[in-house]
């Protein structure tokens, strides 16, 4: 008698499945938040996420099956449930890589490349020297030109030309 | 000297991409108007459409140069463009096959399966015969269940009862 693998009825996504979910619902961002704490003055966090409607957490839960990392939550307000990835490492080993081999088509491609060399810089804890924290700044602002952004940019630039480092 | 394949710098798509996509930003509609004309009195229109921002009109043609066939549409609206499908014989012949082929995942899978037997039943006419037009109301008004409707349920089946056929 042969052990089977273990099976979960989970659903199984194709690569380019992903990819092309991701090219609509999905969503790469960088933000910031003032933190007089450190010693640059401004935190960098950048995440990947995807938002689904509630009726569909099979779908969200395969997606963090699929790469093998991140957290999912839900909204209450909107009945969505977001699959998301804020681990640096995660996101450079696990999420970047996917979209580099089956890249995404549109405009959301641009986002991704500009999200791929932030994430990498961080990875090399660039974000915590102030020169290259004001160039991860203007790369970011370059991204999702329609989303809500908490400080404008020049307000992060101030803050970081008046930290003495 | 051989003469290479036309190439227009076009974009090609996975068909899985395409799925992916649709899962996110696709739908399956039957929508339907009251036509005093015709002898059922209902007229039945299934659409099959993917609506993206401006940015991504060129995600939009390659979708229409995948399934081959259907339209596009601008909204200035909101600035999305929509392919949309709206023909039976490309419904039945090039779109419901490929998500037979490569079926969404969520939710939406679902609507497809609804979709994919009320256009079959179109393309046999049923929808000219007042019994089969009643199936295909109910099979409708169970999909997209948060879609806006022109007409309630009831008031087409009222309709319907009231015609001489």
């Amino acid at each position: 008698m042969e052990f089977l693998p273990e099976r979960r009825g989970e659903m199984k996504l194709d690569p380019w499945f992903v990819t092309g979910l991701v090219e609509g619902e999905g969503s790469f961002c960088v933000s910031f938040n003032l933190r007089r704490k450190l010693k640059v003055g401004i935190e960098t966090r950048p995440s990947f996420s995807v938002t689904l409607s509630s009726k569909d957490l099979e779908v969200i839960k395969a997606l963090r099956d699929f790469f093998g990392c991140g957290g999912i939550r839900y909204s209450k307000g909107d009945r969505t449930y977001k699959f998301e990835v804020r681990s640096i490492p995660d996101i450079v080993k696990k999420v970047n890589p996917h979209f580099h081999k089956y890249p995404l088509k549109g405009s959301k491609e641009k986002d991704f490349r500009l999200f791929a060399k932030i994430s990498k810089m961080i990875h090399m804890n660039l974000h915590l020297s102030p020169k290259y924290l004001r160039e991860i700044i203007e790369l970011s602002y370059e991204m999702n030109p329609s989303g809500r952004r908490k400080y404008k940019k020049e307000e992060l630039l101030r803050v970081l030309g008046e930290m003495k480092v």
